[in-house]
């Protein structure tokens, strides 16, 4: 693929590239050496569950493999092995060998709902880390300064706000950099709040007379919430594994502000698209169906277009018995009825007046879509709520 | 031994001791298991000259060894063979195996001129860091936090002045501090610039689960220019290896101001007698004469009490000769001559009469050493600088 149009498509979605200068370059030596880039990415398998926010550096990573690059999925595994050498943290027990293989192997079957598996290379800290002696450690530490890692916003601020910061994490950037010496990366994707992690990679790499690897970095996405970032512990997370319904239904519980940003960095789409959505949006089109778009569109990229469809048809029905009670009444339709008769005939209107009336305030509602033409002639297929004003509500069934 | 007498000795030069309050039930222990307890303290075999400074607690493990107690000295060879892991210091370059171990000999040599041998265990650091793999170092460092390393001066101020501080060097009082573990610490003696690592010590003998060592800390013996603290790199130091002569002479040399501090820390001196040599300097008693009696102190300690005699009496024939013209007449003495004939037969006085006036006055010096007497006959038996006034001199040399 042409250089210009692979930077385009990488670019894409991507909140800086350090050294954005050079990424070019890189491009052409990997094009050469007639030989794939190496993209690194690291995960942590002391959990089991991926959400969406998870995978935006992911997708990036299966970006790289539609355009012939391979990537490499660093499984964290010798630090998970170790757990939490201070005690304080009791959610993270040390976990055996054997934990780690389980969660690595449910990580990457979520991973591979996105990533392409033949040019995918799964990598364990443990085969370089498992022989590293004390020697080296410390030759491995005096590449850096601790002001470099003060520097670094989440220590600095951990350390003047008085919160404990072990010794020991401040070894973890120190040997996340060394992953990208031993399988020599040429691309680093992570998190911008990992930046200070992946440019110690690129450090590394120079400490050890290799070439510099590129940052690439993501933001984080929100959760649901539209506040928190998404996260296992804040609740607000749609997972890679959650039931098409269920992702269908968290995402169209985001508050609208967050809708763009969701595009942006969850979905597929191109920039032209997105630009597009911002239009819309601005132009006070409903956000509701701009927002079921997206629904359809995140399910669909990993759980196929048909499961989209579905979800989007179970939302509908659940999302229209909302804040109906639970106990009302049924209503047999044989066929197709005038929606003034059905209204007068069900009792949910005194009069045919009444019913015209109602009809012209915007007051009567079919599974929450308001209905204003007199002359609709209404026929279902499903259980349908038909509600007028606030509080009188029929059930539609459909004959069998 | 009585464990208040042992207290005594104990205390006696100690700058500080943390706890203070545990040493008696520590002392009471090792009698109760009838156990010697063990005195640790470390040292850095990249340099191989030792001074009368770095034998201030080297001494006081003598005293511990006097009343029974095993002094353990740890090589740290292992962080020796490191050397510089950031190629800043080029003074630094990592030692062989066989230079540290040649170097340790020639250490030890000199510790021993203090040091009772049957009673010392040598221990070296790559007993127990050879083994120690990476995931070890995590769980070593993950007892301590940064907060507790930046509290410690010599770190805070490095990095508050932006000096650069590498990351390897906040992990050897980590490693210093499981030493103490290594070899189940009682003790440990240190200096006081050393506090920060021998509690760290304690700490890790806690977090094993093993009993906590005594910090035994020492002031920084001052240097023979009485300002900066003795080291090899200022030049103000006094050599264990130095010849007795030469210790005697920098002995000499220091200023009156720590005349008092070099009893106190360099010699086997009782608070009794310090009391008294304080008395003494108070009193406007000639400070030369009580530091002639310091420079035999200490020549006695290192090199015994007829090398110390020896040096004064070339240090006394030395010193008069300073501030001598180099090209002086000569005078050859054949037996004894009234010394107002030498005065007027040499030439210094011009009659007899200006010679029994000099005497008189107090212008005659003999090796500096006023002659007042105007019936002496004088006597030689080695070469003596006759001095009249501040600028006539004569060298008196015995017939052969």
């Amino acid at each position: 693929m042409d250089i210009e149009k692979q930077i385009e498509i990488i670019k894409n979605g991507a909140e800086e590239i350090v050294p954005e200068s050079e990424l070019k370059q890189k491009l052409l030596l990997a094009k050469k050496e007639d030989r794939p880039l190496r993209v690194k990415m690291g995960i942590d398998p002391t959990g089991t569950d991926v959400h969406i926010g998870h995978m935006v550096p992911i997708r990036k990573m299966r970006d790289f493999q539609d355009m012939g690059h391979t990537g490499v999925i660093i499984i964290g595994d010798f630090t998970a092995r170790i757990g939490d050498p201070t005690g304080r943290d009791e959610s993270r027990p040390p976990l055996t060998a054997e934990q780690t293989r389980e969660n690595a192997a449910t990580y990457m079957e979520q991973l591979y709902t996105v990533l392409d598996r033949d040019k995918t290379e799964i990598r364990w800290q443990s085969e370089w880390f498992d022989g590293l002696n004390l020697a080296d450690v410390i030759n491995l530490l005096g590449k850096f300064t601790l002001a470099q890692f003060l520097a670094h916003d989440t220590f600095r601020k951990r350390y003047e706000n008085g919160l404990p910061l072990a010794m020991h994490e401040l070894m973890y950037p120190v040997l996340q950099a060394y992953d990208s010496v031993a399988i020599d990366a040429d691309i680093e994707l992570g998190a911008t709040e990992q930046k200070f992690n992946l440019l110690c990679g690129r450090d590394m790499l120079r400490y050890f007379g290799k070439p510099e690897q590129i940052a690439i970095m993501f933001p984080i996405l929100l959760g649901t919430d539209g506040v928190n970032k998404m996260s296992k512990s804040m609740g607000n997370y749609v997972a890679v594994f959650d039931k098409p319904s269920d992702k269908y239904g968290k995402v169209m519980s985001i508050p609208d502000e967050i809708i763009l940003n969701y595009y942006k960095y969850a979905t597929r789409m191109t920039p032209e698209d997105i630009s597009e959505i911002d239009r819309q949006l601005k132009s006070g089109e409903n956000p509701k169906f701009i927002k079921q778009r997206l629904a359809r569109e995140i399910v669909t990229l990993y759980d196929g277009e048909s499961a989209a469809k579905e979800a989007e048809e179970e939302f509908n029905r659940v999302f229209s018995q909302r804040n109906i009670p639970t106990d009302i009444e049924e209503y047999v339709m044989d066929g197709s009825i005038w929606i003034v008769k059905l209204l007068t005939d069900s009792g949910l209107c005194q009069s045919s007046g009444e019913a015209r009336r109602m009809l012209k305030q915007g007051a009567v509602k079919l599974d929450d879509e308001k209905l204003d033409d007199m002359d609709l002639n209404l026929e279902i297929n499903h259980e349908t709520i038909l509600k007028v004003g606030k509080r009188r509500f029929l059930k539609l069934v459909p004959k069998e």
